[in-house]
């Protein structure tokens, strides 16, 4: 049985010999466990001959054993901690990157999805705690001010509602959906695709020390590890395991930030997109994922995604327009309110023409109406109560109904103003 | 067997009794024919006791004949025609209502959705020829800047490949695309909820004038009938029927313009629905209109609008990045590429650890590398070809990769700038 640090000292020389995510390599620790895992490969015992490859590649150089354990060094003096499976923090639902299987996988970053070995946390937030009740926000680097506001705005809601959120660490959306939930005065997770001590972007450097005060740094790689491109690809797959669900607020066509969406998707976990104007660049890669992906669920705000995340009873309200007087009545009663001169009187036999119901109907309808205060009795018939005009002034022409009272235009069944002429 | 005027009296005079779309009388005409359904209705023998009481109202008004026969005489007057089923340009399309149910159906105007019995045309333009290669543009009369550009480009686009735009005559989303069709030099069709000889709303009255020259106006009411609130709402199903998909521009929460999309997806037309910003409350409705529906089909523009209701052939490109040289390369070749220094040079041993490969791996693509310009041979080995720079500057960092070549961070697999310090 090997000891804790023997574990984690072969994760850590594992993740060197082979980026985060190859598939082979974790069945090799499941088989042997990571010790001997490692011992097989630095043996040159793997049985892909690409794998083989690689590891003699990487040990040309350097010794996995001893860089694992100046990297190990070098954390323990940046109050930097690797968290390992079987650890009481390690966040049980990256596991489920097991049994990701990406549709039309051609690239190596589709295919070697697998687990992560091991994670280089900065923050004192234990991460399964953090990551429990969390929802990613991700989005492209070069947001407009649109992107920005509604990421910025589902960070505070999100922070607000006690929901950690994950995001990369980005320029733009990420970076406005970190900010959001700070400033809500929550916790956030950036997980990055470089060393947790290595601002990246640079102009992100302030950012990041907020997050590690009261949030969490996460990274695969240890400290010092650059952000090499397919690293951020690689990445994406924990922030869209490690969530309960993603929002993608804007993506330009083809850009990376779809992947952690579909990665979200083929996982079975709850995949959101904004959509935004169809006149934005920016939302063009939004879109597609809602054209391409029946799973990808369309989210205007918080509530919409607190829908998707949340346990039942957080259910978003359909949004309505404003309630009328009129919503209570049934069709006969709106036929006669509708049916009202706009001024004037009319009495109940010529109301009845116009609405073509009969008599005894409009009589049974009338004192309802007058109960809500539609109409009004005169000595010489009925009148339409005057609405008070709301604050905006009413549109003409009902085929949007704005007005919040009805305004039933003066009316002939047919024939219109001028009465027929011989 | 009545003759042609007998029938069209009947059906119009039908109209007149009880409001377009009402299925007994729908029925009874298809029982008994139009003439012997107004025979039995005036008899006051209607099956339905309140299709009995209806008509007894509208006849307190006056003689239907006789209304019928001067609404008649009055649009001969207008210039005016009236189609009716059996025609040559009577189009087929909207006898497809006989067929629509719509779900939670409870208000009078979801349930009385029956085939119109006749059409009011002014314009010289075959009826069912216009609406043969149709597509409707409707939304919010309150539209926005940004549902008015995209409503005009669209008319304009649609009128610009041949297709008919057919929309309602209001204002906002309807006028706009009305006129994005006239400046294609394209032909439209408004379906109105009042007689095709009165401007409503006044404001379009020109634009009426014009679609009237070219295209087409046409109403289930007579000549001088009043735009009655519940009008728009029959219309709207003419609107759906009629055309080959509804397209939604802008629509507040709760707005009658959904209606038309709704009587769209009952008829498995295709329902098309433009998003638009989150923050706009004239989206609302379009938002919850995609979320509700699993038939309502986002769509950002003409090429989707096209691929929706368009022949095979007319599908819609998929929206890409710019090509990259990088696109045609395997993973091996791409790794390689990334694993470049960004400044100097790196011989193949070096640059095989960088990437991960064996050494012959590295040295079967080279050449490739070379040939497509991406790196270049030095006596001291190899280094990165500097990409012309593009227009805008590329941004650092790559989880959505703009730069039109690719550029690779100086890399080292692990422990960053600082070599390992013992």
């Amino acid at each position: 049985m090997s000891s804790h640090e023997e574990l984690i000292l072969a994760r850590v020389a594992l993740t060197w010999l082979a980026e985060p995510g190859t598939r082979s390599v974790h069945a090799l620790v499941d088989e042997l466990g990571p010790v001997g895992a490692l011992d097989l490969l630095l043996d040159g015992g793997a049985p892909q001959q690409a794998l083989r490859e690689s590891v003699a590649a990487r040990s040309r150089g350097g010794d996995a054993r001893m860089i694992a354990a100046e990297a190990l060094r070098r954390a323990a003096r940046l109050g930097v901690r690797v968290v390992i499976p079987g650890d009481d923090e390690w966040p049980e639902t990256v596991e489920h990157l097991r049994t990701l299987r990406l549709s039309d996988a051609r690239r190596r970053v589709d295919v070697e999805t697998a687990p992560p070995l091991c994670f280089w946390v900065r923050g004192s937030w234990p991460l399964a705690e953090a990551l429990d009740r969390s929802v990613a926000v991700v989005g492209s680097r070069a947001a407009t001010a649109y992107g920005t506001h509604v990421a910025t705005d589902l960070g505070y809601g999100l922070a607000d509602r006690d929901w950690t959120v994950v995001s990369g660490g980005a320029f733009g959306i990420d970076a406005a959906a970190h900010r959001g939930a700070l400033n809500a005065g929550g916790r956030t997770v950036a997980v990055l695709a470089c060393g947790v001590d290595r601002a990246y972007p640079m102009g992100n450097a302030a950012l990041f020390d907020r997050i590690a005060d009261i949030g969490l740094l996460v990274s695969e790689w240890p400290p010092g590890a650059e952000p090499l491109r397919p690293r951020f690809l690689i990445r994406n797959r924990v922030i869209a395991a490690g969530t309960r669900g993603t929002v993608l607020v804007e993506a330009a066509a083809r850009s990376g930030a779809t992947q952690t969406t579909r990665r979200a998707i083929a996982l079975g976990r709850p995949a959101m997109v904004v959509p935004g104007p169809v006149t934005s660049a920016m939302s063009v890669g939004a879109h597609e994922m809602l054209r391409e992906y029946l799973e990808a669920r369309l989210v205007t705000g918080l509530a919409h995604v607190l829908e998707e995340v949340g346990r039942i009873g957080e259910l978003a309200p359909v949004p309505r327009g404003p309630e009328r007087p009129t919503d209570l009545l049934d069709d006969d009663a709106r036929s006669i309110v509708e049916a009202m001169p706009r001024r004037g009187r009319v009495d109940v036999d010529a109301l009845a023409v116009r609405a073509g119901l009969a008599v005894r109907t409009v009589l049974r309808k009338l004192p309802l109406l007058e109960e809500l205060a539609l109409v009004v009795r005169r000595e010489d018939g009925y009148a339409l109560v005057t609405p008070s005009r709301p604050s905006t002034p009413a549109q003409p022409g009902p085929s949007t109904p704005t007005p919040p009272r009805p305004v039933a235009p003066v009316s002939r069944p047919i024939g219109g103003d001028a009465p027929p002429s011989a």
